[in-house]
């Protein structure tokens, strides 16, 4: 249930101008739970664009910049300025952004990947760290009311040893070379340039990889990957094979396609314990079928009986009345907006289970550890996070 | 995708304070697609509680009202007055604020069932059209994206001749009577004096009615029911089974119920003609499964292939992004929004899918007709609808 | 698991020859567990057609008979005659086949419905009585492992006090007037005199009826049936809408429909009691979902975790292989030729859930009572069952 | 349809005695088309015990033995001997049976994996050719009715070029250390000297390859693995990773495990190409999705709408009524049955899609290029087969 207090977050954005996809999602989720305001953006890097995006948004037009540096350094310097910024460009500019954001003292929240390298990933760190402000990281997935309710089912113990994480993404919206006609979200995601050097990975692997990580609670030793251009003439990987080794001794896989007809947006994640199994996947999200071994498997419902505590501050509406992908994304925003609101009023803030800096590199180091393996024809191949996940 | 312009429409509310459910759901629904702005409300007869309930909206203290006639008194006063008030009572209520409201020129969102009488709607509908006003019904079911794709079919001939309507809404949330421990939802809800006649009838059977006129464009011609309340001691029914003919020879059925246990929200439709069928659930509603007679049945998905053009303006987000309960009733939030906007400024309305006050009385003539029959030993007992089917 | 012993029961058949659809199941059905053995048959009135259909079958040319009473006549008089014999008919031909073969002492397995009316049903019913044999109908849905479970969960109490029950069954084969093409299975079943009185109710309505009371463990008082022919030119209906009301204040409802595009045999059983629900599907017989009230729905499969002991007997092999149809029809024949042999060998004949004559009379007084009821425009009829249901 | 003539096969078979589960299997699939007659068997090494089995089945005492070779000599010797004999014992005693009984002219039908090792299977391979019997591996899972389909969808380019080939066989019974308790099918399995060197590589990985090659036309080039014993103590495998390279470019994945916690028996198969994809699980085996890219999925169903020629000789029943795990396994036995007795005959045996030797092979050298890339640290590790795939 959403507890509102007192004024709403004043935030700005960065990208999302008419044609875009991203930035029109972290509006609609700002939105639903009335707990920011977006008051200015940097919306374009065509003016006229910029200009027509900001009065869509019924913007003031003072506050609808051509550039995000400038944005930065008004608002900053107004004392209604913007509390946050919002960046869903393509990858290569998150970083400087954020960092410029970061430091005129205002708080990010960024789309993934978080960077195009995990040297600018840190970089960025220290600039966040130096500037005292909160860096989430958009992995929205992980604000699905039944994923958080299987991560505290792992983190209870209701699967026992975790032996086995099974992340899948798959998508069929590559499966022709759609980046050859011009379209624009197909365009940059298949620019090195723009990107990075991460096709179907940085896109959408990230996610399953996160999922991973986020509701094992268990970050891979080692991976050993397999990269692939499947249709003709793309210039980054549209499918990714990944296996990968737990210190533990637990295994799993991370398989991500773009080029899967019949798969739509099949983000899936199974795992498997000593003790019990979950299932889950994202286009039915409402349901995570949950295995105790022994027993008969439980439809767990968001919102549904047997679920803990927990869950019922992650979602709105009574069972069985679905809530979508907007709802998990606008439960990152309210959760970031509240997290903020803490650190601006100078009070302890909850630990949130947003993900933050540490879970944005964790991102990258994967990118480049599978590219590492996959140069290396398939060698194991360690991955390097360093730090611990939680934002800011 | 939403097409924002100019201003927000000024909107109202009355009922909807603290503790209630479907009032939060309507202002989360209106915030969605940001086409309205709520400026005002009577939130709660209790008068502490309508104050608390307008702080927690951040409105202004003197447009929280303690009374629904001094708010339509009040606003159709002021110039920045509402332009229209959405109905989120117990049932009794609807007409008359409805009516207050309409008659100050104000045009009227109001929940389902629209009265607790046919003549109740009747004398609304003089008011209603006298005034000019529009007034909508809020049957949000109807705006699911594949439950309007499923109409396109059936009016396109894609099912041929109908012969089959199915209906069913089943719940289990009143498998014991909650209503005896003081539960809000549950307490007026089994109370006559507040519900009306109907109790499942009401809340939800007429949900699922609705569904099949909608969907199957017919309105029966007679029905035979037998009503039950099925948890000793309640007042109202807490389960009918209505079975329906029409004047083609078509046959169909409604269940509802809110006595079943396993069952959340299982509102589906089931429609079959002499060409083809097609099958609808509400707890997965990016579905339709669609067979063309002799064909393998077609998974028809939200956003995805095969759809008619339609479709795109009912949909906000990618193919395999679930849209879920909050977006079927945030389009039906922007599109009463854009009807109003283009009545004010005088502009011929397109004629758009929004259940009016025709769809209001059909409801409640349903509701009659069930009553009437189960009284009748489940007599067949013409419906008497006699207006068509759209807004205003 | 299956117990094997001694030898097998020798088995003859009445119709089922080339062309026929039942008869090659049934004898499916008899090979699986090795229980029976054909020997004899009179499988068709056409002789040569017989005598085909005989050497398919391998049947030594002395035991193919032209014609049932003469087939009865000699198999009673060989030392190695049958002992069983299976009738899988057009409907008119059960009850007088079933008597011929009662009065020489041989038992019987007969396909639904038993007869076309109940004062045949009830003249078989003395004539087997008098003879002593055991007479099986081949309700062969509720052999299925988890309908079994189902019948053991309401008799356990696990649903509490049983308030609904719902059982459909749709399929869409006669979609088109099948039987003006001369096709052999719509032919006879369109026709009143082959079929008796009920068309889609006795085909498939009857099955749905019998499973509703087999796992209910109950019988409705009084029922109002809605009967259409909904394909233009058909004599008998295609589809049935039924209410039915229980002496403990409990309802539920039968669908019966052959013009449903889309339903391919698509039997469901719904029933919902005051402490839990159960829901089953025939397509995908495995899965029984069970919800005991307030906690999550539970996944039951066959052969899986949690079901109770009697499980085992009903099935073959391990979970997550598949049994289907045939399987469950294989286990009506182990059962049957165990009793079989029982009583031939004078031992006390284990309670089984065969069903028998009781339950062959109960579906023709259900057939009855819904013809009843429709033509007196939907009154609410009793059913006249009066006995119990188990075979013999 | 089966289509039965003559006289039934004459059939062996050695191991399947009391306590085993195959056997049975391979005995019910053999009885439900009628074509073959068990008459013979040596199906245990323990006297009692074979004796024991062969008079549950109604066996002559003088055609049950105590040894596989006596049985081999003495039924060639007969005149009425067996034609064919089933080998379901553990897997390192399938070739010197299959051995045994190709050398006495008596065609086999062997169990997978057909051997321990390649050396083995080509041994073999040169004893069968230089006997001219038959020899048929029971990939069972690959004469499932929509299996067939898909691979004629593949064979007919409705995907258009194979880009993706993902299979996964996911078990849960050996979660915990059954082998330690003695359970006789956990033993054996467990056990390297009776079940060779793949553990669950051996026992499900092979189905899984299998039904890969088999939809998809094609075999991989190489393929990269990672085995794990996720239970501590085990001595094999019981969870395999493989990433798979054909020389086209097309990728794939094979996964097993038999330590997975709310899989059953969750064998899925998922291909895409260039102008479509497909999806199966055996779960759920009449039911198979094809999405032709740009076009909705269409759910092919068991003997339903859109199937191709081919499908009626792989099924029995009408469409909905749902065929299983034995049905299949009974197609392939009507197959094998008919391709002896054709051989027997002179005839020329037409081609059927029966698994052969070269199918064996191949399941054998996937397990050995597995450990291969195993121990080799997932190098990538070339598949050697080398033979065409079609039975004798």
């Amino acid at each position: 249930m959403s507890m509102r207090s007192g004024r709403r977050l004043r935030l700005g954005m960065v990208g999302g101008g008419r044609g875009a996809f991203i930035g029109e999602v972290h509006r609609m989720a700002a939105r639903i739970d009335d707990e920011c305001e977006l008051v200015a953006g940097a919306f374009s890097a065509d003016p006229d664009r910029a200009r027509a995006s900001g009065a869509d948004l019924r913007l003031s037009p003072d506050r609808v910049y051509g550039d995000y540096a400038e944005m930065a350094r008004a608002e900053a310097g107004r004392a209604d300025g913007i509390e946050a910024v919002a960046i869903v460009t393509p990858n290569h500019l998150h970083a400087p952004i954020a960092s410029a954001f970061a430091q005129a003292g205002i708080d990010v929240i960024c789309d993934k990947p978080l960077a195009i390298s995990s040297a600018q990933v840190r970089a960025l760190a220290e600039t966040v760290e130096k500037s005292g402000v909160i860096l989430a990281v958009t992995y929205n997935y992980s604000a699905y009311p039944l994923i958080r309710e299987a991560r505290r089912l792992v983190a209870d113990g209701a699967l026992g040893e975790i032996r086995l994480v099974h992340a899948a993404y798959f998508q069929d919206w590559l499966t022709e070379p759609l980046e050859a006609s011009g379209q624009k979200q197909a365009s940059w995601r298949a620019d090195p340039k723009l990107a990075g050097p991460g096709g179907c990975l940085g896109d959408i692997g990230t996610h399953a990889y996160h999922l991973a990580c986020f509701v094992s609670g268990l970050s891979p030793l080692a991976l050993s990957a397999d990269l692939a251009s499947l249709v003709p003439g793309r210039r980054l990987d549209d499918n990714a094979h990944v296996m990968l080794r737990y210190a533990s001794g637990a295994r799993g896989t991370i398989r991500a396609s773009q080029t899967a007809p019949g798969k739509e947006n099949a983000l899936t994640l199974d795992i498997h314990g000593s003790k019990g199994g979950l299932s889950w996947a994202q286009e039915n999200p409402n349901l995570l079928a949950f295995t105790p071994y022994g027993e008969p498997t439980r439809l767990l419902t968001r919102g549904g009986a047997g679920l803990s505590d927990g869950e019922a501050s992650d979602t709105r509406i009574p069972v069985g009345h679905p809530e979508g992908y907007l709802e998990a994304f606008a439960t990152l925003y309210r959760e970031i907006a509240r997290a903020i609101r803490a650190r601006r009023a100078g009070e302890p803030s909850a630990m949130l289970p947003v993900p933050g800096i540490a879970d944005g590199l964790d991102g990258v180091l994967f990118i480049e550890a599978c590219l590492a393996s996959a140069r290396a024809g398939g060698a194991w191949t360690r991955l390097g996070a360093d730090e611990t996940s939680s934002p800011g």
